[in-house]
């Protein structure tokens, strides 16, 4: 395909392959496939502030499967249009065994101004975007490692299923954010990303985080476990000056997009998570070591 | 990775996806095969005639092989940046089987001044590059298909393994060429979609076109399979007026690759190939079907 950059703009480009058997299963509906395949390359894009311009869809299917390819497309292209995105390019090959697929996607940012984990400041706000803990619920009760809630799981699969990232919004916080990156490896690893890459700590506080409403029937263990740890979500954190808090708040509502203020960057190399009664949580950290 | 486009240019992308098991074998060389998924991904660009740079590479492997990564690499980067073609953006994922890989390449071309297929005009030239006929001997022989005789093989085996499109030299034929194409299904067959898009028919004459050397060991027969059917070339096919025969000489032997004059296009929407002695030969049409 062929493509034009504006004035004034330049590329961000990403790219995300999901295989079946390791990022989703067999019997995965072809229409939510098709969303969330798109949908996690897009939440790249919003890390970085950048507007979706374009993708290309590498597909590798066992078989021909006329019904499945075109319920894959209706998923896959009722986004790109949402987005904005054209499909630019794409190739079509046969597997030995399995489904898999690539998404390259490319977006548009002003010229130096993306957004970057590194540029995190002491005292700046911690924000997200969306309510967390969902798509770990789903999975945890799908995988049977929970106990299994019908109801629970009926409100969380859709957040695992079809995540969908302010992709239209992100691009409003070029020049307002300082620092951000996508939620999809878990609020405290992906957050360690940027203090790592800033040289900074955090102060989280547990009780502003945005959980998921179905997420009040679950213990407080599984809520702290889903919303800290929790991966898939393809929201965003990001860091921004309190001068920003009106206009982040502002735009977000403008823009329908929930926003929560959770905490704040400070000096040091430490990310402490404040319990609801105000005392340290340690045990979270397990897992985070994010200057080793 | 965030990029820049030249003021004037516009951006041609291309993905393609490379399947152990479909197009390559477990055993092939890792630098080889890192060579060859961003070879086939760069003939995509010069057959716009765009210039290269930039590449976003998604590995799946079943396991984690430091010496197969590092070779497989070593080929990649090695082309990488003799092509000016920066890695971008990747993505390493655990596969259940087998290797694959999608490779998307960004190349610059002047604005609304890409190559495409539908510009071919009756009596444009008909030039090839490279030698033809290499990779399919290749892989007759390799299948059993095509008795095995290891002096060919090795001569011709290269070509299968470390195709090197004209990437440098495509961009020069902007403003000179009217359309063109990559080898990759064989020469009748892609000169057939040219002629299909263009609305175009055409004359090749067999004994115009550069046979691999390697081939002057086989039959006759096979030489003309080879050479009008053989796909993996990665070299260019395109048509230019007969006023820019000195330019395109000229310009192929500044860079160091060989061009040869094939034939010429004609009005109508047949595709007819004369042998040595002047008639037609009819047996070459079979599966050649560019307007059904």
């Amino acid at each position: 395909g062929i493509f034009s950059v504006q004035p004034g703009f330049q590329l961000a480009v990403s790219t995300d392959t999901l295989i079946e058997g390791r990022h989703f299963y067999a019997d995965t509906d072809p229409e939510d496939l098709g969303h969330k395949a798109l949908a996690v390359n897009l939440s790249d894009l919003s890390a970085v502030g950048a507007r979706p311009r374009g993708c290309l869809l590498a597909l590798s299917l066992p078989a021909v499967d006329i019904q499945w390819l075109e319920q894959f497309s209706a998923g896959f292209l009722a986004l790109a249009q949402a987005a904005d995105c054209l499909l630019i390019g794409g190739d079509t090959t046969r597997s030995v065994q399995g489904i898999s697929m690539t998404v390259t996607v490319l977006g548009e940012v002003p010229i130096a101004q993306a957004l970057l984990r590194n540029r995190a400041l002491p005292e700046d706000d911690i924000w997200v975007t969306g309510a967390l803990g969902g798509p770990f619920t789903a999975l945890q009760m799908l995988a049977g490692r929970w106990p299994r809630d019908e109801q629970v799981l009926a409100q969380v699969l859709p957040r695992l299923q079809r995540p969908v990232p302010p992709y239209q919004w992100a691009p409003e916080l070029i020049g307002h954010a300082h620092a951000a990156i996508d939620i999809s490896d878990g609020l405290v690893q992906d957050l360690g990303h940027i203090l790592q890459a800033s040289q900074c700590g955090a102060e989280l506080f547990f009780d502003r985080l945005p959980l998921h409403d179905a997420l009040g029937q679950c213990s407080q263990t599984q809520r702290m476990e889903a919303a800290l740890g929790g991966g898939d979500e393809f929201g965003l954190c990001f860091t921004a000056p309190q001068g920003s808090r009106a206009y982040v708040l502002d735009s977000a509502r403008k823009a329908g997009v929930a926003v929560e203020r959770v905490g704040v960057i400070t000096r040091g190399d430490v990310l402490t998570v404040y319990g609801a009664d105000g005392s340290p949580i340690d045990s979270v950290f397990e897992g985070f070591d994010h200057f080793s």
